[in-house]
């Protein structure tokens, strides 16, 4: 049995809501900066793990370069929160309104954006129009068959066209999320994300590109992808983790972070059942893990069963909670979770409830 | 294949958003509540599947009774909103705050409330001393094993909990959600929660509860389990529609009245990749249905993988979308997919937007 935290849950929780360790997610940001700052390379943290300004000022105080956002939704909020140096990981399909709001954010941060096609790049500089602000990193896929370019010659090309259209062309980046397929396949992606960014990042050099971002990201191959020749990691979902990271040995069980206190509502047999289901959890279920979520407190018990407002727990344990206990709940995955709740309960080390933040970024998804 | 709908995208709409055609929720929302009044069957639609004060109104227009709801946020919203007539269809272990809470819903709605065991009755009496507005259903389990009393005896005791505490025991009520394993289940299930009701509904009244509300409740089985003796159905899902209705055979394809809009941003060989991902329509997986989502445009491609903002397509059919297309695509399950967005694009039924409806009961979980 991993040994998560034995978090505590204050009286002055109600239920559900979700809790933040303050103490263990300021561990993760400071030792995933210090990592990254010994290796020499940027650390550029997804926001889409928290979406909340607070938690995105202290990766800032920690030595983050700059925020990654998947969205121009997201982009806008934490610009209009102060940040400045914004990464729009995606690659985007630019509409008329799209790229009027791309042109307002441009006036209050510096603004890099993904494209991974010819086609999508043709219609990027038709939108932006050779706005020399907007800094272009173009996408290639290191093995995941997502998005991306799928070789240095087609990388090379979107490069051109974007450069064509008289936009700047920065580097490139990737995704290397075929690292979650298991504990096995994590040290392969990396290996994959760094070959593939190098091979194109030289490609794109040897076509007249000055190459100054060479970009790498997911929590799992942040640190063993930050070879030499790549200038930036952007891992999400280490601010907290989740029994995902934890099962692809990513993210170390006692210093998970983030947790949903939940009320056992009725108590059957072995099986009880939780006032937290699915628009809490989602029904996220990674093949690394089992059930939907763990329970420090119990941890024979597993939550089997999923609804919109119910969660079923059985435990083999001798242990049962009484009805009424608040018990908190490891999600499988954190980045959905940060999405479905307008605030977060921050917590001391001795489980007092220290301050609220707010999901700034919730449900930003345009 | 099933014959959805042939969703028109308006160029208004900006992606990912969720859209509703108006014309055939009204169409859905009337055939339910002329279904159930041919029945004499109390119509109390649920709101988690909407969370919108418009859709309610139109259920109130139609007929319905008065609302569901899961929890004392979704009936506070829809209190504030005018809505007069609330069952909390939900075993609550109530805190302090959420008794003052319940009393302050008290003061504008009449409020029904679930209860499932002695403890639940026992906590709940003594939060609400004996207030005499506060209407109280003992849950009893039809199937599902999941909350509920167990046995007509068990809902007896509750019962009597309830009553020697001073609150007013109006009936019992159900979910017979084992409907959802299979369309062979939902007779099955529609059966089992008519006679479990039936049966504890009898008990009650030979212990000397007066029994006015028998209530049912679940799209598949909304029609099924209205047998003389059941005095109310609580369905939700059936206002939209969704793939787990239609594979149950509980709504008809073509009047499927949801779905999301997203853009085409890379198409590679046989697979295309869209800008909606699990953030907009969870990772929901029934057994019933394969994949991720249909798209009723491309009737032989499904959604494979899932990632937090991408969604990943493989096609087996001829005609392929070109990128930067927008399609529509039919989520599995409807209920999480309104609690992710904070608005519905509302459409006529030529794809004319006509209006946006706020999801006013968002991430009401408490």
């Amino acid at each position: 049995m991993d040994d998560f935290p034995n978090f505590q849950i204050p009286s002055t929780v109600e239920t559900p809501s979700v809790c933040i360790d303050l103490r263990l997610m300021v561990q993760n940001i400071d030792r995933m900066a210090q990592a990254l700052s010994t290796k020499n390379v940027n650390f550029r943290p997804h926001v889409k793990s928290h979406k909340s300004l607070a938690v995105a000022r202290r990766q800032i105080a920690a030595g983050a370069a700059g925020l990654t956002t998947a969205t121009i939704g997201e982009a806008e909020v934490f610009a209009a929160g102060g940040f400045e140096d914004l990464f729009i990981a995606y690659p985007l399909w630019l509409t008329d309104d799209k790229a009027v709001r791309l042109r307002a954010l441009l006036e209050r941060a510096r603004v890099v954006i993904g494209v991974s096609s010819v086609e999508g790049a043709e219609n990027l500089v038709a939108k932006m129009r050779g706005d020399a602000r907007l800094g272009v990193l173009v996408e290639v896929d290191s093995g995941e068959l997502r998005t991306g370019a799928t070789s240095p010659e087609m990388a090379t090309e979107v490069a051109n066209a974007v450069a064509r259209g008289g936009l700047s062309v920065r580097g490139v980046f990737t995704h290397g999320g075929h690292s979650y397929a298991g504990s096995g396949a994590v040290a392969g992606a990396a290996s994959d994300e760094a070959r593939t960014l190098l091979g194109s990042a030289a490609a794109l050099e040897a076509a007249g590109h000055q190459v100054e971002t060479v970009s790498a990201g997911s929590t799992p191959t942040a640190l063993k992808s930050a070879v030499p020749g790549v200038t930036e990691e952007r891992p999400g979902t280490f601010v907290f983790g989740d029994r995902q990271q934890v099962a692809l040995g990513a993210h170390p069980a006692d210093s998970v972070a983030l947790f949903v206190a939940a009320t056992v509502v009725q108590v059957t047999g072995r099986q009880f059942v939780l006032d937290a289901g699915g628009k809490v959890f989602t029904k996220d279920q990674p093949k690394t893990v089992e059930g939907f979520g763990t329970l420090p407190a119990y941890p024979s018990a597993r939550v089997e069963r999923l609804f919109d407002h119910h969660a079923v727990v059985v435990s083999t344990g001798r242990t049962m909670p009484t009805i009424g206990e608040k018990v908190a709940v490891i999600p499988n995955h954190v980045c959905p979770v940060s999405n479905l709740t307008d605030e977060f309960v921050v917590l001391d080390d001795s489980g007092v409830e220290v301050d609220r933040w707010t999901v700034d970024a919730r449900v930003q998804n345009r």
